[in-house]
């Protein structure tokens, strides 16, 4: 007796994720129904057990977990490619940008990041910006499960880019009380929505960038709601350097006196964590998100992921925002991972593919507190699934025997575009490569007439004589 | 009063390459005739001055010189992704498809990695492989301009497999002058073939893979017939371990006393060159090609590209073969050029965009000795151009000032699927993304066919029981 199901994937390379490679399973089928995934294993069985209202014919394809992508900026994709090549990227690249990035440009540059993310295979997006009216909505809209979280920080606004490096930032509790009572609403409104496909995390932006006064209240407030928290922590040596002038220590020792350091904590980027410092923080039961490209391009480093996963961390990846990383694709994370830390250990056996591969699935779904519902395929899981077209060029021959090359060359060669199908929450919502729930065009117009605006503004504004690159377009490099 | 032009584009973002930075041009015009750039300037001017057989509204496509690619290995990518992240790569990991790559899966590979090049902008292929039946055909056909070489070892065939780590290896007089012989055929039947598009590098393997004898014969027979000589140079420390037993010196000191180290020296890699080794061989006029993928997957090095143009050196790109870097794209060279020398140097600002993408053209052209063909946009060179849609999601939006943001994000975002068009030789090669000379689809057909083929035989042959990633099918992680 036939069972139904909504859709039955079918003849796929399916890769589960279950277990502790990537679980995969030659001529593999997944059934969905109502969301849910209700049965994966090999075709002939599942065809006969189920009746779908749709069979997708899953043959030259790989099916996969939606991937996760732990770490974002998206209203800063408007402004993409401006402050590369820079250093002190915050001041010299980005500040006269985030002076002028107004409402309708800031939900322009989200729009156009979840659609990339998404056409990319990206179904889980870790977002963490100002809660502006509208912000939410967008991941709402277009369908893909989101991880929200408002930033809260005490700076005056507008002013980064009149800070001098190595000046202690101003602090303004006004600011702070006002961010902290939109998260707060952002929780109230967001965290479960969307039959749970939005949840929301409390976001201190750094430990550097609010009171310890602030900290302190944050941390209780989230413990009450049940929120982790989402924070940048070590990013850069202008953290450490207002750390240590205002408190005397580093990042990671004064965090665990004022006890941040617990498996609530989503710990962003450890730029500057030393050895010993990442170990703590791993051991803590703190995750970390890495941002190979964003940190690669910005500071020319490589994060400490290996010694936070020899240390038993949980690492997700993240791609950080397109003002300073170019793009929000988690193909090309996995991709920079592997490569960059190959290079910073001058290994190539670390950081393997598969490992990246899990990093981008379960293991970040577990970091994010998800594991239980997404990151693998498994029955009882939400259907958040992709696939990937073996036949693309970049990624042919498919071999299985002796030595199955479609993980390498998920990890090594596709770039995202290859990816034909994606489905959040059992429901498809890009399908051939074009996405089904919003208006790709009407969202490219309005991106590229909002990023004008912006930038007109900045060229008005006094302060983009201070931009680093103006030498880069003197000379005709740009 | 009007003249004739086969192609006119218009309305560009047109990026000449001219002078010493990437000379851009809004709103941009290139005429072509014959084969030829015949004019350059504002679209009015040429509007006005030009009446062309097919006019193309490059609005909001960067145009650009096609891509160089100066040193692939295109067979090897029939077995794309069979031995990444693994050490010993080449006995380890490669060996065992060596031995079977036969005549049919060779060619299967060149093919496919051909197209795929060629639909990612890569105009120029500076090929270095066993010149089989059929191989220098297979860029004629496609209609791409290459630079071929004949790989000239003194190696017997087949036995990679079952060398030890360390030993010397074996030299067979009778391998090297055969392979000297096919070297002199390719060159007397393909240099300057093709309307000159097909040229020929003369290509002893590496210093350690011939003997002294053979390598001085190789010498004079290049300067004999007036060609370049493509080589891998101190490619690794198997290269320097061979060099140091049998001469009792590492390769650059060798190659100088053999009087290599000139300005007809394409030399590949340099992984293991010293600060010193390095700016000897750039002193020399030797060009140097930086393979940064392949070399960081395969050795997790970055290789010294950096202190070899501080000497003053020329530096192409190069994406090797596809059974080590997973893919032959330029565009994913010129972004791991710029992000692994910023980690190798701990620096945003090393390898800015705009010196990678002058590697990957002017420089790239320069350094294969075809600069005053081909690498720049200029009135008289050779019609190799790309569009490349700037509306791609990944690319938008398109800042012009204060901050011009496409060659960040041509070198940071873009894959290589967004381009649109490309020209070699003043004929359309590639279309709205898709190849017009030949059936792409019979390609991938013989493809997966000969790829099969090859792994199976493998299957067969005991030597497969010696390869690393055994364990990695055993544990379920591939």
């Amino acid at each position: 007796m036939s069972e139904t199901a909504d859709f039955l994937f079918i003849h796929a390379h399916l890769f589960t994720m279950e277990g502790s490679g990537v679980g995969y399973v030659e001529d593999g089928a997944v059934a969905v129904r109502d969301g849910l995934i209700i049965d994966v294993g090999p075709t002939p069985a599942l065809q006969a057990r189920f009746v779908a209202t749709e069979t997708i014919d899953a043959s030259r394809h790989a099916l996969l977990p939606g991937l996760i992508d732990a770490h974002m900026h998206t209203p800063w994709a408007v402004v993409r490619g401006v402050a590369q090549d820079v250093a002190h990227w915050m001041q010299k690249g980005l500040a006269p940008y985030a002076r002028h990035l107004h409402r309708e440009a800031a939900l322009a540059g989200s729009w156009l990041n979840v659609l990339e993310a998404l056409k990319a295979g990206t179904t889980t997006m870790g977002d963490f910006a100002h809660p502006i009216d509208g912000w939410a909505e967008i991941f709402a809209a277009v369908g893909v499960r989101a991880v929200l979280t408002a930033t809260i920080n005490a700076l005056p606004p507008g002013q980064m880019a009149s800070w001098r490096v190595g000046d202690l930032y101003p602090f303004d509790d006004a600011v702070a009380e006002r961010c902290i009572r939109e998260a707060l609403a952002l929780a109230a409104e967001w965290h479960g929505a969307e039959n749970g496909r939005i949840t929301v995390m409390f976001g201190p932006q750094a430990a550097d960038m609010l009171a310890l006064d602030h900290l302190r209240h944050i941390k209780r407030l989230a413990a009450a709601e049940g929120l982790m928290i989402h924070m940048h922590v070590a990013q850069g040596d202008r953290e450490i350097d207002q750390m240590v002038k205002r408190y005397g220590k580093r990042t990671p020792a004064f965090l665990e006196q004022i006890g941040y350091l617990d498996d609530q904590l989503l710990a962003v980027h450890l730029t500057e964590a030393t050895e010993e410092e990442t170990a703590q923080i791993a051991y803590s039961g703190a995750r970390m998100v890495l941002c190979s490209g964003s940190i690669g391009i910005i500071d020319g480093i490589v994060p400490p992921a290996v010694a936070f996963r020899s240390a038993g961390g949980l690492v997700a990846l993240g791609s950080d925002q397109a003002a300073g990383n170019n793009c929000n694709n988690i193909f090309n994370e996995m991709k920079l991972t592997a490569l960059f830390n190959k290079i910073k250990h001058r290994d190539p056996t670390v950081m393997p593919a598969w490992e990246v591969l899990r990093m981008a699935t379960i293991e970040g779904a577990q970091a994010l507190g998800l594991g239980h519902e997404i990151g693998s395929i498994r029955r009882g899981k939400k259907a958040d699934l992709i696939l990937v077209d073996l036949d693309a060029l970049n990624l042919m021959p498919t071999l299985t025997a002796p030595i199955r090359n479609l993980v390498p060359n998920l990890v090594y060669a596709a770039t995202g575009h290859e990816v034909d199908l994606v489905m959040v929450d059992g429901r498809v919502l890009v399908r051939n490569g074009r996405v089904l729930t919003v208006d790709e065009a009407a969202v490219r117009e309005e991106v590229q007439q909002r990023a004008w605006e912006v930038a007109a503004a900045v060229k008005r504004d006094p302060i983009h004589l201070d931009m680093a690159l103006l030498q880069a377009m003197d000379e005709g490099k740009l």
